[in-house]
């Protein structure tokens, strides 16, 4: 099997899985209870959020707050630091965001507010004279993406929250960073980012946990109203487990950093030329730069995006179309669309996404296989004219 | 080491971690992914959606949704269903609930709503005659724990929700059942339960993982939004190896339902009446009859509970003052002063939860032990002509 979905989710790294071991095991109180046994759980969060506080660059760990998922962070966070600001009714984002984020906005919109999704161009690169063309006094909320779930593309986050800052400094600033934990530098301590959620299960840590970082004087209300658990801010028994997981997952994820950023990219980028090279309609559906190091979007022209999927997965390879979340439906990728890939290419578009157990051999099969899979599925299209075209084009 | 405060979290069973383990390593596909491997996952949370829907009785595996925990349960029956019908601005729930209920109505009296808080008598029982009182036909929603984490008494849950089915139909009905589920049977079908809530770490399954039920023609809004997951009203990837271990767990759990009932109860009421029998100042915080077969909550008068549970634990016994959800705040219980415990027993409260682990032994050595740490924490009172008095009452 060659799994290159990390996108999508991750394999829990045996270190973290020996971490979470014995609070599945002998270690089960809870940690907030009085007596002795309860003690290593409560001080393993302890370790956990020092851990994550680390990855995440932010000066105290009394800022990170656990939470079930990536979805749950980023609903907090919007929904959050809305109720807390109610006078202010506008929001702008943007139109490539995951879908936790998105359907929030079309929630809100139902309920009074306005939203401004911001455009990105062909490259998927976002257009920021438009963003400071909307931004205004009342603008509650700003939410940007740190890197994009499906091309990999990362947004200049940092620049904008510096504008956020000087033109609008009562405006909050979230970034959905669930796509860049673990794959580039975060140092939310040198920005204006106000709140920031991640993912432990796109890092190696189990699915169920996640994590919200929120700038200390930034005031939002719990989600989950309840006992006293993450400072009164997220109720609900601590999953110390996976807790622990993704406290030792970020430990890891930090160490592994420099590793991420030059093999990994190094045999992503083998994948992607070797891909480009030799499958005469497979196109870049994305930026070559300013990307994290292991995702490549590849459209393959005049070619079913399930078609290409189901023969990959015959011969053991784990990829996808568009993101996880939003699988299952027929629509074609929504952030596709907005960088307007033509129609062609749309449909058969394909994700590959590496990790630090992506292996040289795995990219060399894929990239073996690729132009085999291709040539049987174009021979059955009706698109001949086209597709010759494409061959004579590309020399192949 | 003795466990005995199972009603703040359980051990995980052994058959629980072994049924998860595959899908903390080889199985980490998301299950919303399209090739082979994502199968396996799918299928699995598949099946344990079918086991609960065992343990409670309900007619379809549809109406089980997985959530991250009780308290994400019990918010999203509260909001999700005060948000589809938002003319109606009447709540009743009890002077008794877990933190996770109390502290959502509390937030929603500051947006509006009127809540009403049903007493209980001494024995912890539910005023029924004023729960009738207060339903009206604008009440939006009534929400009755089906038993107490404090005091382990049972409410008439069934009884009551076809009072609201005759009376008012279209008011809806969540019933916490996070201290009943594994304890004593549950058939919601059977019921005019709407909405019902469950917290897998209580019947041994990991903490992190959650349960709500929702009939079929209950309209409520997700908590958290975003993926299509849980049908569009949970979003979040799902956390496979926690519903894999729920699964098992409620599987267990029906199983050991017999023993619970018999086995446990007979322990419970062997601990209890060894208590009330050899320490003098010892008293029954709540009604002999209608409890769940685990929970016993004992009052000593004149000492300080933060002190019986130091000591308690310096001889390795785990019990518990309250909720885990409350400690550290040095508040009495709401429980007890809804019930009217006296101030001189308030205060040394302590609640015993056992479980299907619990051991004979451990109830012979709690026996044993606690008329020795009472002498001890009694001769250091201040209050010795009421302990005197106490004595010799008890002829001890």
């Amino acid at each position: 099997m060659i799994y290159l979905d990390n996108n999508a989710t991750t394999k829990v790294d045996e270190r973290v899985l020996d971490a979470m071991l014995p609070f599945l095991k002998e270690d089960y109180a809870n940690p907030s209870s009085m007596y002795d046994f309860a003690k290593k759980p409560a001080a393993a969060i302890k370790e956990a959020r020092v851990k994550v506080r680390d990855l995440l660059g932010a000066s105290n760990e009394k800022d990170i707050y656990f939470t079930s998922c990536g979805s749950e962070s980023a609903n907090t966070a919007i929904k959050g630091v809305l109720n807390c600001n109610r006078e202010k009714k506008h929001i702008i984002t943007t139109k490539v965001e995951h879908p936790c984020v998105l359907n929030t906005y079309k929630e809100l919109e139902k309920n009074g507010y306005e939203v401004d999704y911001i455009s990105v161009n062909s490259q998927g690169e976002l257009d920021i004279e438009e963003f400071k063309q909307k931004l205004r006094k009342d603008t509650a909320l700003v939410s940007i993406m740190y890197a994009n779930n499906e091309t990999g593309v990362i947004y200049p986050v940092e620049e904008i929250g510096e504008y956020i800052k000087s033109k609008s400094p009562e405006t909050r600033f979230f970034v959905d960073a669930v796509q860049a934990a673990g794959k580039i530098p975060i140092n939310v301590k040198d920005t204006n980012i106000d709140l920031l959620g991640i993912s432990g299960h796109k890092f190696h840590a189990p699915k169920g946990v996640g994590v919200l970082y929120v700038k200390p004087d930034v005031r939002f209300t719990p989600l989950i109203n309840g006992g006293h658990q993450e400072r009164g801010l997220r109720a609900g028994t601590e999953n110390v487990p996976y807790i622990v997981g993704i406290g030792k997952a970020a430990e890891l994820a930090k160490d592994a950093l420099d590793y991420e950023l030059k093999e990994v990219k190094r045999l992503r980028d083998k994948l992607e030329e070797g891909i480009l090279k030799n499958v005469f309609n497979a196109r870049l559906n994305s930026s070559i730069n300013k990307r994290v190091p292991n995702t490549s979007n590849i459209g393959f022209e005049y070619v079913e995006g399930e078609l290409i999927l189901l023969h990959l997965s015959d011969i053991g390879v784990c990829a996808s179309s568009g993101s996880a979340c939003t699988s299952g439906s027929l629509e074609p990728s929504h952030v596709l669309r907005a960088m307007g890939v033509p129609f062609t290419a749309l449909h058969g578009s394909i994700r590959f996404s590496l990790s630090r157990f992506t292996k040289e051999s795995d990219i060399d099969f894929v990239i073996e296989n690729m132009p085999k899979i291709m040539d049987k599925l174009t021979s059955i299209s009706p698109f001949q004219d086209e597709l010759m075209e494409l061959r004579k084009r590309k020399g192949l």
